[in-house]
């Protein structure tokens, strides 16, 4: 038992705590661990300032591994959290709670509270040593953060490929905000089509939903709408089971990354499901009640989801870097950014490609990217950036799932791959926080179902 | 450990379960019960309809309760899921998840989809006997629902006095969107007031917060806001700890429902604290940035929290029913609506008052009266409603709360009351799920401390 003394202690973040239990300790080596930066204000000040753009999960692993008695850490992101982008599909139907899979980025790394900044960089000024940001919370306050040396890794947006209507009644999956938009389509839709002034080809339409991108996102948000269907829509809208469809459009195979013999379980898997289509086809159009492909067709629907590769920000595209013809900025292979001498700029992750490595935009690889820099800006290795893929997950629904790891033995499909799938995130939460809640999260799901609340 | 089996068995609501297991035999049986509404539909079909407007304490406690062989139950809500208010609070500044403190209205208690309706009602027809209805997703759509009994609970709205800019400019603590939008403004503020620009004027009012009203709601609003201070803003944003402050405006006694010697210490608490101040005053106007007092004085700040009393709904303002003083529905201490002869209208709740025993607009009074009514329309009681108040529990910060209770020797206050407090709440949650979460929760927050990512 916890004494109201310990509690109140804690309360008021005093550290000479009266730990008479485990947990008291347990929890006071933990509160003490997280403000141990106390001490190293101490050091002497001539630390070089290292400004980091973004926390995804390139620029957050360098956060996360830089040795901070070395650097005065400056992070400027529009999001203050690090986002677990292989769960954000569950969160779309309410199999993971949206907190559940992000975790704050204050608090735990910076000494100083100015030492994050909820703002977007709008420019850098090689010259000066200058980035140029804007605040998030307030658009008309624009400043300048002086660097000595500067990480860029703010990822990429969904590419749209300039198809009319995308932009404006598609929904893409990259932010937690995407997913809870989502989330609050579907429950609205079911709502509006069990209301008594809808007609059946209104219920037909609100209830296809159209998912164009036929990669891992795509595919794992059909998987999550599966599971939704079958597990939650059978139980509060019986009349409504047989009138849900999922149809995904690619172009050319889906799962393409993924070992033929995967793939193909795959899609064999998806197309068994009788509410679900896979169509290989075309966008040309989107509006507000429709998908049309190339060929005319017109396929009316409540929700569509695009999810077709990456394009580079507004911010990356006005950089005077070298870019390749995707618009990555060029870096070698210790990921300094080409035509800057002196080693003060590097780039990785999504917005960035090594120009004789072209690498896949994946999280692991912008992981691993983040990890190397952060330990050669620590002088702890000299050697260039390596990387050996460690294979992929792929969740298809139904408690199923592929891995594709490289040793041929190591190539799964079912419910094996699917318990490979769950504990091999879990374990690569960044926090206990999440490791707790995560777990309570699947129990719920499973024992009572996802929550359909609108708010 | 489950199998494979249960598992898929489960995802396929298949009920003839292998229960190998006490786990699966309890999930077995809990979605069973769920799902029981099956053997209902073998019944005969001359079923009275019974019409519920709204989803809070007693529209809730009747949908609860109701024998559900005896009538078609209908339920009308521009909300599909009940709130437990008195944690509301809580989920402003992340002690506990919006998500934990709501119960889905649809599953649980219905046979069919299409006996639930996210729409308000906009008017009732005696003579036709019938409810006309707005869809709350698409307000295009009006449509009328037949009643042979109908259950009018739809609450209230926040009072505003009419005092300008409170609607523009304030934030009421009603529903969960109120929650999650001072959640949001009170990160955001903070990340506001550590970027370069903002000059200590700026970050005074910022981090200045407004509570006008002094009851439960006022007191505990400020009560989080004070665990906030102490626990988490310590840690994320040290530098700005001393520029919080917190001022509660009331033009009378705080939670004046209170025995006095508990109000005294609640009080005295308070007061003590470094940065907050109780105001005895009134407000005459609110704008973007500051809250303006009758006597003119102008108090910068970054958020305010109205929380001064109900007024009555626009739909309840034109039903042609007779009111009380305040806008409240008049009925006889059987909740039947005055006027309608049959006893096919009743009305209960913060939108209606028994002519011969007014009763105070609280979730005790609502819910019992939802639980008689219930009893009533079964057929349990031919009795009239009666109300002994149970007591009330408000929670002060600092791990302190108040308790009273009708005994003299049942009025507690401190720590005692703060744990009474907790588990009170925790048993009176609806169901299993809320009760596995709500502790997770508290867990989560004493050890990791309350999430404050934007998103």
């Amino acid at each position: 038992m916890l004494t109201k003394k310990v509690a109140l202690g804690l309360s008021r973040n005093i550290l000479t705590l009266n730990c008479d239990s485990i947990l008291g300790c347990v929890i006071a080596a933990r509160r003490f661990s997280e403000n141990n930066f106390d001490i190293l204000s101490d050091e002497k000040k001539n630390r070089k300032q290292l400004v980091i753009l973004g926390t995804g999960w390139g620029s957050y692993s360098v956060l996360k591994n830089i040795n901070k008695l070395k650097y005065d850490v400056i992070v400027v992101s529009p999001r203050n959290h690090f986002l677990f982008t292989p769960l954000l599909c569950s969160t779309t139907v309410g199999t993971l709670e949206f907190r559940s899979i992000i975790e704050p980025v204050r608090g735990v790394h910076f000494r100083n509270a100015q030492d994050f900044h909820l703002s977007s960089a709008l420019s850098i000024d090689t010259k000066r040593k200058v980035v140029h940001c804007q605040s998030e919370i307030h658009p008309k306050k624009e400043y300048d953060i002086q660097y000595d040396k500067l990480v860029i890794g703010v990822g990429a947006v969904s590419n749209t490929f300039g198809i009319p209507g995308v932009t404006e009644h598609a929904f893409f999956l990259k932010e937690l905000v995407d997913a809870r938009n989502i989330r609050d389509r579907i429950i609205s839709n079911f709502e509006l089509a069990t209301q008594p002034e809808s007609s059946e080809n209104d219920k037909d339409r609100l209830l296809h939903v159209v998912i164009v991108g036929g990669g891992p996102t795509g595919v794992e948000f059909g998987a999550e709408l599966y599971d939704f269907l079958t597990e939650d829509v059978s139980r509060h809208f019986p009349v409504l089971q047989h009138k849900v469809k999922v149809t995904l459009i690619e172009g050319n195979k889906i799962l393409g990354s993924f070992d033929k013999r995967l793939r193909e379980y795959a899609e064999k898997k998806i197309t068994k499901r009788k509410q679900f289509e896979i169509l290989q086809a075309f966008v040309a159009e989107v509006n507000e009640e429709n998908v049309i492909l190339s060929d005319g067709t017109v396929i009316p629907c409540g929700l569509v989801v695009w999810s077709t590769g990456l394009s580079p920000r507004t911010f990356t595209k006005q950089l005077p870097f070298e870019k390749d013809k995707f618009g990555h900025i060029i870096t070698d292979n210790k990921l300094r950014v080409q035509g800057i001498s002196d080693e003060s700029i590097f780039a990785l992750g999504d917005c960035a490609d090594i120009d004789v490595m072209p690498l896949p935009a994946t999280a692991q690889v912008a992981e691993r990217q983040g990890r190397w820099l952060a330990k050669y800006l620590n002088g702890q290795t000299e050697k260039e950036f390596e990387f050996s893929n460690m294979g992929m997950l792929a969740y298809v629904g139904g408690y199923t799932a592929l891995s594709d790891f490289k040793p041929k033995a190591l190539k799964f499909t079912g419910f094996h791959s699917w318990l490979l799938w769950r504990s091999a995130y879990l374990t690569r939460l960044g926090n206990w926080k999440l490791r707790l809640q995560v777990p309570v999260d699947w129990t719920k799901t499973f024992i009572f179902g996802r929550d359909i609340s609108r708010f």
